[in-house]
């Protein structure tokens, strides 16, 4: 696992994802994949939802949290690990590093739900609260990072968080081999990326497909550009996939994803309502994307067995959308 | 499976709820089996949560109705089913009637919910509204029988109907062979009756409790008085526990259950939030008594390894109770 040359795509592979999925096993939930006929007849197509809002800290960061927590040696270990995160991936590296029995200190904007402050804090981690900007908040970790010699784990831009976020699709495959196609949110790309390397790795003719917010779209018009326009400061209502793609997953995307389709935020918090009320669970605005996306019947998956990753379930019940 | 004498359980074996098991399972979801880390800190014990919520028209009833509706004989179904129901067990006969082909008469009170009526009709049976009453429910019920010769599906006083409800527990002790004790929600007692009589018949030590509302308290004052006190009209959250105990599912109560447990309404909202926060998954208010009364801690549960059937997730996501 090394990174390559800068404008090519890293080297990532279906044996690091079996390796990571080998590291993080005993850790996180193998998370059920359940049907549902009202929505395969609502798409036209034979879905299979992998449900990682049912993961452990309810969203797939717990994977890459994981796999990037216990690939480190012991002497890398010992000093802890360092994230700034408003959301997921701060409550993933929190209870990875619980996992582990090392410290994690953990940058949130002041901004951040108390609820999601308080989810962190229940895992054990270091809560520092900065402003609510990129720059503060990398400065922030930055400044930790030098006073502790803890270790930084960046939510999406690290090749071993994208091989944990890969291990979804090495299960779903197992539970269901015969899948034709796979959709999956886009934000940052970590999971994407580590999807498509996973399924293209066992299934070469399989399709992996993006499914982002049209208010958030850089990474459908990266895609398209073939180089990375930056999420400047979007608003959209799925708050895990504000992030632009990084220097990463942006070539892994472009290598071995075969498109990438938009959602508006109506249609978003349409198919966030209509999971939960046919398939009886909590999926935050994020998972709903390729739902919608699906509803829509833009794509051509009729009749196909469509995997669908949704990717978490963290909402806050007191704001519900709908 | 024939009624014996009156005063004596009727004869329901592990037998009769294997073949119920073998029927209906080309029709039904056999569910996942979720476990929390954070719910087991909270209760103490070691929780397997059996989710009958993720199950078809999302409720167990689905299992007893598809046992009913497959068990009858070729000249016997071709008229069809007729039951009457406000709620999941109507959803579950119009359902179980579609899979085999067969019409479904659904009598529901004309106050029952919108989005229950809806479900029903989707399904495709035939929905006539009465008077929120039980005698114009079983009146209108038996007009229809006498009309057009369908066969009438208790929904839980009614053997085919028990042991449906408990092919749950085989599921449960599969996945799961080393449970100490299973709570169940009670309401006609259909579940719990069939749910004990399977969990004993593979594990005689394992212990089988109830849980009610306490404000609709009567299976449990009827399990200690030793006949059935009728549930009168009583007034709580939990929809689907508002039944009186049936003829045939008292005596098997009594025969196979160790106890019923009580909580407060307060208790079971409470309940039901935190499972829908920690869980990510829909329950409702029925199903969240069991956990209320895992958290209550009153039963001598610590550390068991306990069974918590969470049996549905029907709830109106524009009046929620939190």
């Amino acid at each position: 696992m090394s990174l390559s040359a800068h404008a090519h795509a890293p080297e990532l592979t279906l044996r690091d994802i079996r390796e990571a999925h080998e590291r993080i096993r005993p850790f996180v939930h193998r998370t059920p994949v359940l049907t549902s006929s009202a929505l395969d007849t609502l798409t036209g197509a034979r879905l299979y939802f992998k449900c990682e809002n049912l993961q452990k800290a309810g969203a797939f960061k717990a994977r890459g949290a994981h796999n990037a927590v216990f690939a480190l040696s012991e002497e890398e270990a010992r000093r802890g690990v360092v994230t700034h995160s408003s959301g997921n991936h701060g409550a993933a590296v929190a209870l990875a590093a619980r996992s582990r029995g090392i410290p994690a200190f953990v940058v949130m904007p002041s901004t951040a739900a108390e609820v999601k402050k308080r989810a962190v804090a229940r895992y054990g981690a270091q809560v520092t609260l900065c402003e609510p900007t990129l720059e503060s908040r990398e400065g922030t970790a930055a400044r930790i990072t030098t006073e502790t010699g803890a270790h930084f784990v960046h939510p999406y831009n690290d090749l071993r968080v994208i091989a944990g976020q890969g291990t979804s699709a090495l299960e779903l495959l197992e539970d269901v081999p015969e899948l034709e196609a796979i959709l999956c949110p886009v934000g940052g790309g970590g999971q994407l990326s580590g999807i498509a390397i996973a399924a293209k790795g066992i299934a070469p003719a399989i399709r992996v497909i993006g499914a982002e917010p049209a208010a958030a779209d850089d990474a459908a018009r990266s895609f398209r550009a073939g180089r990375i326009i930056p999420a400047g400061n979007p608003h959209t209502i799925a708050d895990g996939l504000r992030s632009s793609l990084g220097e990463l997953t942006f070539p892994l995307i472009r290598a071995h994803v075969d498109d990438i389709a938009i959602a508006s935020e109506a249609a978003i918090i349409g198919a966030m309502r209509l999971v939960w009320e046919i398939m009886k669970i909590v999926i935050e605005p994020s998972a709903a994307v390729p739902v919608a996306v699906l509803l829509d019947r833009v794509l051509p998956l009729t009749d196909r067995r469509v995997g669908v990753i949704l990717s978490g379930g963290n909402v806050d019940l007191d704001r519900l959308p709908f």
